[in-house]
Order: C-alpha cells, then structure tokens, then sequence
C-alpha cells in the first residue's frame, strides 16, 4: 500500500502490533483517527507516553501504582487488614474484586500463572514474594483468587502447597465455585453446574 | 476502575473511543502496551502525532498525500491517462485499485457515499470537482468505482446523471459484477450469482 502517504502506512503498522488487531483492523483505526479531531490523537499519543513514565510496580503487592507512590494505596491504606491477603493473577483482577467493595484485605499479584507451555515456571511468578509477606505481615488467610482456568487451579495448588510449607497455620481458601448470578440452572455449563452441586450449601 | 493508576484508566479511555473497542478491548490494550517494549509505546504515539501533520488532501483529486506535495503523484505522473477517471468512495479504494496494477488513469475519491440516513448529501461529497475535471483534462472516460452496496450504487447512479448533464459525450462505466474468483458457485449468495447470469459474457 506505497499509494498511501508513509505516515498513514506507519501507523497502520505500528497499530497491528496491537494483540488482535489485523491489517484491516489498523487501517480501520488509522482512518478513523485521520477524520476525527486531531485532539483525539494528541490525546491517545499523549497517553501512550505517559504510562511508562508514569506507572510503575509497586514493590510490596505488584500492583500497578502511580510513580510518587512508594507502595500500593491498597497496602499502604491503615483501614486495609494485611493478615487477609487476595493472591491474584494480574492487576485487573485487583479493580474487580474492588469493585464488589466488599474485600478490606490487601492484595498480592502473582504476576500470572504457571505454564509450561509458554515457558513460565513458578519462578517468574512473585510466589517467594507472598511467602516473604506471611511471616512480615502476620498474615492469616490468604485467598488464592486465580482464574477457574486450569492452569489458574494449578497454580493455586502450587502456591497452597509453598503457603503450606512455609507456615502451617496460615488458612489458604479459595474462592467459591457455583452458579453465576443471573443464569439459568439450564443454560449453565456442566463443569459449573457440577461444581454447583458438590459445594452445595446447607440452608 | 480507580484502583489503577491514573495514567492507565486514561489511555484506556482513550483506546475506548476506537472504533468498535469497548472497554475490554481498551484494557487489553493498555495492558498488553505496559507490558511491551515502551518503544512500541512511544513510535506508536509518535505515528500518532504525525498522521495530522505529514499528511494533507489533494486538491484535485481528494487522496491523502505527504504535505510537501502540491497533488496526488498518482494524479501528477505524466504516464497516468488522465483522460481516464475512476472514481472511488474513500483513499482506501485507491489503494486496493492500485494493488491490482491494471489501472493507469487516475482517481477521484468522492470523499464518500450519499447517504441520507448519516445526513449525507451529494453537496458534501466530491462530485462538483468531478465534474470540473471532466472538461479541464478532456475526460473520455469515468469509472464509478463506488461500492456494490445501496449507497455505493445510487451514488453511482447520481454522479452518472451529473456526467451526462455536464458532458454528454463523456462514457460513463461501471467495475463488473460477478463471481468472486475462488468461490464456488454453489456457496455465491443469490445477488452475485443472479449478477453474474444477467452479464454473462459470450465466449
């Protein structure tokens, strides 16, 4: 596509390296922008500058933070109990469970999941580091909140057996598996429903 | 989200106003960006930047070009018959005719199609400036390259009626309608294959 001026080709370019996106997908993206208010773009650029500069890793919980933050609000927070700890996947997973407003413990991203097949072993995981904070922090329970994919199991079931290790007492739980709100019994899937059944509650 | 830092939730919203990106897609942007090379980052803001700068409309025949041209070099190089006009509904259009490298008159992108609906009419498009290109380079010939769509064809349809005020003499074609090459028949939808029998050619 030399017919196009460089400028759009390069962008088209540079927006297919976005996950998912295609070459038409960019174009389509690329075209928009060049019709929309050049603000809109300013913006966007402006955006993409600034989150490596602005972001970064906070030491304690891996959670994303702003850069004059020394730790995660969430941590840093005295109103948050830090003997309740959520070992999550990735920092979105952190925004969801905020969003119930109904957990007051503190948080620690993993950072992902074990995957042999995408060459991440528990090392690359911040594992050591969750560990490290059982003692520092006294920590009671920790909720292993990974994904109900299976590696999301098998990593919990890793990282149960290291807690275990590491201090006995500490309670390990994770979160209930059933019927989501709002669907029907027959539209839910087997696994679900299986699962729904065997952690029934007794009313 | 205001678990996140700033800088995220902001590119995140600024991803969002993407065509067809809600907001998970944004979040798998921004995320996959912050975990990227930040130089994925910065030569996509920087494209961004650019696009609104480096490039401008042609004056005679409405295609994106580099600033520093004066007209499209598509319109400009004395080896393209500009006696010989394909008129297309957006510079995307131009690119695809071109890649097929069977084309050497020139374009006239129309800037669209008529489309009441959108609030579209013939005074925002393109065409007046066809028109005075039909006497100013002594065209023999308009393709009306629109769309096989509804807008594609009534536009289509409107502009042939200006050319036959405006030059009676000029020829005014259409691009063929027919089978797609490599689709079976028995998988063409009715339109396309009832098209192909009503234009069949004699061998």
């Amino acid at each position: 596509m030399t017919v196009l001026p460089k400028a759009i080709n390069d962008l088209i370019d540079e927006l297919g390296q976005l996950p998912g996106v295609g070459p038409r997908t960019a174009e389509r993206y690329a075209f928009y922008l060049l019709r929309a208010d050049p603000a809109n773009s300013w913006r966007l650029a402006s955006g993409l500058q600034k989150i490596h500069q602005a972001v970064k890793v906070c030491p304690v919980t891996f959670m994303l933070i702003d850069k004059d933050k020394a730790v995660s609000p969430l941590y840093d927070n005295p109103r948050r109990n830090k003997q309740l700890v959520a070992a999550v996947e990735e920092p979105l997973d952190v925004a969801a469970i905020e969003s119930t407003g109904s957990f007051l413990g503190t948080y620690h991203v993993l950072g992902g999941v074990i995957s042999p097949i995408d060459g991440i072993g528990p090392d690359q995981l911040h594992i050591k580091e969750l560990i490290g904070r059982l003692n520092q922090d006294k920590v009671k329970e920790v909720i292993l909140a990974t994904n109900p994919s299976v590696e999301g199991e098998s990593t919990a079931l890793f990282v149960q057996q290291q807690i275990k290790q590491a201090g006995p007492k500490v309670i390990v739980t994770r979160l209930a598996r059933g019927l989501p709100s709002g669907v029907d019994i027959e539209y839910a899937d087997q696994v679900t429903l299986a699962k729904a059944l065997e952690e029934r509650q007794s009313l």
